[in-house]
């Protein structure tokens, strides 16, 4: 059960005992594609670049009601994707936040139509720098534009307008989700009832630019990087791995990691790179694992 | 003229017109080295590993006292050494801590004799994994055996002991030289008198484990790494360099890097990696310069 549930579930003051059915799955569900910007009608980006055509990966839980009023478009973080609950055919874990999205939990499918796609320049089936360039039939690379929070919105109101919702309901994502759902409020007021913006700023704090400018010359470092142009060989799989360490330890506060890691009895052994302390083991999975599932030019 | 000896000209109340005589240079300095722990007398580390022998390399400003009473031990931070003030025979710059060390400063050669040496596994003179190893004739590189500030200290005390000073009038150092300054405190209490003990911690916390572990990660990443064996050929300069970055975030608060970098008007441009805003430039720079006189197994 998730914690906003529980929370509900308190403030109204209904005493239920929890068990498996309260908040179950969405089940099966896959993913569906959307084109547009066909040329000559290409997507004018925030820097007046040009980009087209352009597909969108996304996913939708629950039923859209007959007067398009119940519409709720989740926005996913730096590295999510369009697959945000239930199970992929062959999959055994679900997406990145079913323990919110389902019958009877937070974002709950049984009253709400439920959005999610991936941002424009992202790797998981909308258009960015692993996708073909139609000038060169070639994956973009480095020659994919410089998008903007902006932009990632502009193609999501595309999204919602050929899935022909008037005015969504909600808007809702934490950390570049929330700084889509903090643009949604401010470029298209009218056309939502409200936000939930979770985790997020307006704009990045010069720290913030700093860690995001050392996460990039980690990746540009690898020499498996050659420009961006890396598809077809090896990826930038340890500079990649490295920005994401380097991620991981902004995404916990410091009280919160001392609490996850604490120095221990017994952990105050001097060691030679090779075994870490849990901290480290643990960065370091996360690093290796992200790996496989994120382009280094997304 | 220094922050200190400004503040307490303040406080004596003192009406003085600033001029380049107040708070001079200690002049022209040299580096000198003591060698101890020869075999079979090596020093027994905290890791009981033995090492020797060992040379240190210090440096003094102002005279002892007929006493022995006027001795103050500097204590440098990772990446510091015995140059702390004045200047090397062609140098531009003076030592790291100039603007405190010499004539009429808060360290005041006129009144203190000030020693500062390099640490155990430093790159300045001081032995350390680019030293030789006797057993090999080849530098330690990674069988430099792991040293801790316990370790630090006690080649300390042997240099001290080798200039017959009994009691140090005060020990002083910031970030990892206050940990040696907290480790002469409760290892050698009655080996000084007092300890100026600056932005510092007994132990690190878990956020401070992993943002050394990656910087050692960007290290190791770097193909010219080979475990530490770069020697003679080019050393890991893009790995020490992101390592570097990622540990000036951490020198500054999130306030001051604000303070310092925040952003103005006209900075909002997209850009393509190779130009950057004005706190990617100053990591970037940061990092470039350290590589110079840096080594990365240090």
């Amino acid at each position: 059960m998730s914690t906003l549930n529980s929370l509900a579930k308190k403030i109204n003051g209904v005493a239920q005992i929890p068990n498996e059915s309260v908040g179950s799955s969405v089940g099966m569900v896959e993913t569906c594609y959307f084109h547009f910007a066909h040329p000559p009608n290409e997507l004018i980006l925030e820097s007046n670049e040009k980009l087209g055509p352009i597909t969108v990966a996304y996913e939708t839980y629950g039923k859209l009601d007959d007067q398009g009023s119940n519409a709720v478009l989740i926005l996913h973080a730096l590295t999510g994707d369009a697959h945000a609950a239930g199970f992929h055919k062959g999959d055994i874990k679900p997406g990145w936040w079913d323990e919110m999205i389902g019958p009877g939990k937070a974002f709950d499918t049984d009253k709400y139509f439920i959005i999610c796609s991936n941002v424009l320049g992202g790797c998981k089936g909308t258009t960015g720098p692993s996708s073909n360039n139609p000038k060169t039939a070639k994956p973009y690379g480095l020659d994919f534009p410089i998008i903007s929070v902006s932009d990632m919105v502009n193609v999501q109101k595309n999204l919602i307008d050929h899935l022909k919702i008037d005015r969504l309901l909600s808007v809702a994502g934490g950390s570049m989700g929330g700084m889509q759902a903090l643009e949604w409020l401010t470029v298209y007021p009218n056309k939502l009832k409200s936000a939930i913006v979770i985790a997020t700023a307006a704009k990045h704090s010069p720290q913030q630019i700093a860690f995001h400018e050392v996460g990039r010359q980690a990746i540009m470092a690898d020499p498996h990087w050659r420009d961006g142009h890396y598809y077809g060989g090896l990826p930038p799989a340890k500079g990649l791995s490295l920005a994401r360490m380097i991620g991981h330890i902004t995404y916990m506060s410091e009280i919160s990691m001392a609490e996850k890691f604490g120095r221990r009895p017994g952990d105050e052994k001097p060691h030679k790179f090779s075994v870490g302390s849990e901290v480290e083991d643990y960065l370091y999975n996360r690093g290796n694992h992200f790996v496989k599932r994120f382009d280094a030019n997304s």
